[in-house]
């Protein structure tokens, strides 16, 4: 019963055998290895993008802090959610990357921008103004902290209002193919047809060991990103064991089928959990995420069975009345069983 | 014949089992996962150091940078050889990560910083006077990037130099294992107690398939260590990928006896290359690298037998008289065999 | 009728006369010129504080964003007030200078911060958790952006919640002698007795030609102070004449009798703004602006005679019915008249 | 005889004057004001260059640093001689501005770079090799550090160079006055068409307070400019100050005859020296600077006579054997008199 984390997971067989499959004789390093052309072609295949520049990294706050730091002038906005990874768990990795941009937080419901919120955001910014920060880029993830998905439509009214200011998009996709098979639409159509720029596309946390590819639609930024990646230290010389992750990961679609696992545990989870006794969601259900809200006894009965999960926000106290809703995120990923997600909500039922 | 880079080869097989067996169930995410506690025991008690703090990282260049910053503020100067990694091989890696310091190169034979060279070069430095960058750290390499290696007590002058002008001293061990057999001496010895106070630990090159080990001897900059290693996007949410890796290559000394046979099938080559007509050494070899000159018509053979490595320096023309010696670099592996080293002898003949 | 900013002013004649004077002859530069010394000496006796570090720098900015860097890791929090200069006002200084340390917004009535809302603030950083950016700092600001002033107990009230959680506290006082002449306090009150660790001493705003003080009341931080200071190229080499403004700008207390006429014709000017039919005050007036609203009949009418001020928020539009009040900022300085006030009150009734 | 620096020297009088003058009545703020209309056009005019984008700060180092961080990417070198003041004396200002590129530096006599000495420097950058430092632009110091002076031959020669690399190149010109009428070429031969693309165009050392324009010959990069400018904090709020000394410094010539004046009085002292029995010259005396030899016992007999100059090198002893020549620089200026020359010359003499 854990569902602290879709990092607590470990990595999917055919992933694992594929790195232990990579490892046969000598290889390129650096990326010049023969399986990084074959994920190259693959996701441009997939996204239907011949002319992307594809590049991996081993985790996401990588992925996202290299793809900041291409598409804004340190002086620049990073227009994000007030719950974006890049603003609250990265230990401030964009403001690093990119010499110290500012992040501007967007309120908004269930870890959503609206474009409306969006607009109003952009249009404050002091562009042409020399004493204040720029515009720069903006950044959304899907699916969202909050276990929300934006649709495509949704992603391109976003991207609609940005480009009416001249700024770039970037999607923090960490979770992405949990977002994808949720909104039921292409890769292409989440991204680039609705105009996001560069995405951070996620394998670790949907069964990888560690492997994110950067995909830049537009290429221009390609040698930047090479040079920043570099910089970064997030160059492997023996990358052939990323490329083997990612390969695998996108053979014959199991990206897509571990994460539609992943979030049908999290709907059947989130079923339950609405379904018990003073239960509530948080947020609607519509990744491998799960916020919701129960009685305190069901959480101390739920960790006395030893469930693993995080009181969302973490600052709740366990101390009370047994009644009281506490909340919490439970995170489902390609490994959680049916009985794990049945045995947590008999225990949840307090 | 694959004589590249001690990265082109892939991991040992019981590090890629170490890695395999880790992905059962559920782990810890971020360094907290059991795996961890073993490796920070084990290099702990390896290094007979226990206090020192143990982080992990994938990449040399992470290790590098990560552990300079924490040793110099942005205005110091960073004290390396002409050829030091950290110098020519991370495109400004140790700069962006310092915000800026300066790395100011020493030369020297044979890759190796002598204690006279330090000592002109730190006295030089405009220490106290606002005008000029001050003094930082020494970051010194070992085994060298010329194959050779510093003795316990070579290290133990130039860190006496070091400690003279109240500068601490970081060692770049990408091949720490090479130059430790090498030297014959302790771990302890070829660190702490010579005065090195940080260490890049390398697992990579000799035999990991991407992990390095961070080792503060004095662990007053262990949390800022961790901070930095977040904030430059470092930390692997499915850590246990990393300490699996590195368990395995403590475990019964297996990385001793990695290093032991990369450096004897360069000791076999060198020895081999010395011996051709026409041939000699650029650099006594002390580890796992060979620096050899020999006749143009032998690399062609060479490379005609699909014989892989560089030119060294890169600039030399493979055009022009047969019989004039070009200078290359040779490296061995863990996965080099007598045969490897054979052949290569064979066809290098001409 | 110039009401823009105290910086549309020149400089008082006592102090254009005193860099005159300090043009004879020779004068060792870098900050060693004997005028510094007096100065040094000066400010240390103002303020009560014999060991403090006193440096000159140009502009405001600078004086902020250094004194922000010396407080702050990198990493670090930056608590601030949402409209704080160095948050609104400073194309990201703050965040160039520290290296991307985060800017933590606090709202607050009337550009102030309360006590509570900066505990709350503090107390939500994710301190001692290595994904979120840390406890870094406080910079408040007196007189504030919105024309009130901090009492010395209110200051001390927001060190003593800093205090608690080991933050340290900056001041930027780019308009510290209105604030200090508004609260009646003796400057040491305001500052290190108060709980102030770095002062931003303003002289440029208030009849200077462009000097501000940064006063380090713990002197531990001041050769770092330097050398940022020089990295930042704020280091003058004709320090001289930075030195000759400060000295005569405290010299028989020049700078408080300069401050009490601004806030003089400032309360003159707000009472005349109270009583202007239509008219409002937007926030009390305690130092030397004054923030109204009048109806916009009234802002065209001073408009076409001459009078120089900025709508406050500058979104207003200017178009619209004539008796809709407007808000603006009007600003007084050391030389505002009566008849410059009285002028304007006479055009604003419309 | 007060030979230490030009920053020594205070302010030519028609410059003071011209700051008094300014002093009168309101002005706009942050570059708005008038005066700096006046400055643009007229060296715009002076340069030959009606499109060039022009900028005021107060350092030296300001306009270096920022300059150079316009010309190059973080991963780029900055191509320099050993001696430049952007290397030496500015403690890492633009490894802080450009965020972390790397300072290259170029051996060359009499601190000059060669037309040669710059193509082998740049060839042996790894461009297109992620794993290095790329190539960033080249910066030369025109009068050099050595008080030499390229011709704009020379200049062109090395722009020549450069562009065959697609680099671009500034010209610290903190003595630029000196330089061109010692060139006897016209400010546009010596900049743009030799092929420079920035000028550091310097007020301060000789005659201003402190004040060094910035031209932008391509407009291009001005707004970056502006914005660098005021997120490192050297922007001036009272900018008229600056403004009305650079108007002054260029009206009817003045900067011309300032220089030529501290040149005259610089081949006086050069030629005295030359003369002194055991005296010699380290570099050609070609601008304002002498850098000579001559026995410690004159050494001895000028200081005890209150001359103020450096040893050059620092770091000579001032005991030993009066007849052992010392090397020293003696800066002339524009307030340098012949009798200053003649009464040193006499001390030196022993």
């Amino acid at each position: 019963m854990n569902f602290a984390s879709d990092n607590t997971s470990g990595a999917a067989p055919d992933i694992m055998a594929a790195v232990t499959a990579a490892n046969a004789g000598y290889a390129k390093s650096y990326g010049a290895d023969a399986l990084m052309d074959e994920v190259r072609g693959e996701i441009r295949r997939i996204f239907d993008a011949p002319e992307a520049a594809v590049y991996l990294v081993a985790t996401g706050t990588a992925a996202n802090a290299l793809s900041i730091a291409c598409l804004t002038q340190p002086w620049g906005s990073v227009y994000c959610h007030d719950t974006a990874h890049a603003e609250v768990d990265e230990c401030g990795a964009p403001e690093f990357y990119t010499n110290g941009a500012k992040l501007v937080r967007i309120p908004g419901d269930h870890g959503k921008i609206t474009p409306a919120a969006l607009d109003t955001t952009i249009r404050a910014t002091a562009q042409g103004v020399v004493h204040g920060v720029q515009r720069g880029m903006v950044t959304i993830t899907n699916a969202t902290e909050a276990g929300t998905v934006y649709s495509a439509a949704e992603v391109a009214a976003l991207c609609d209002v940005a480009r009416g200011y001249g700024v770039p998009v970037h999607m923090d996709g960490a979770r992405f193919a949990n977002a994808l098979v949720s909104a039921g639409c292409t890769p292409a159509e989440m991204t680039w047809k609705a105009g996001v720029e560069v995405l951070s596309f996620g394998g670790t946390k949907n069964g990888c060991l560690g492997v994110e590819a950067v995909v830049l639609f537009d290429p221009k930024r390609a040698w930047e990103f090479e040079l920043r990646r570099k910089r970064g230290a997030h160059l492997f010389s023996k990358h052939r064991f990323l490329s083997a992750q990612m390969a695998a990961y996108l053979k014959d679609g199991l990206w897509l089928r571990l994460a539609a696992h992943a979030n049908a545990m999290a709907a059947r989870l989130s079923a339950g959990m609405s379904a018990l006794p003073g239960g509530s969601l948080v947020h609607p259900t519509e990744a491998n995420a799960v916020f919701a809200a129960w009685p305190r006894a069901g959480h101390k009965a739920a960790m006395t069975q030893g469930a693993a999960y995080y009181l969302w926000p973490h600052d709740q106290s366990e101390d009370g009345p047994g009644d009281q809703p506490l909340s919490a995120r439970l995170v489902c990923s390609w490994c959680t069983t049916e009985g794990d997600v049945d045995a947590f909500l008999a225990a949840a039922r307090g």
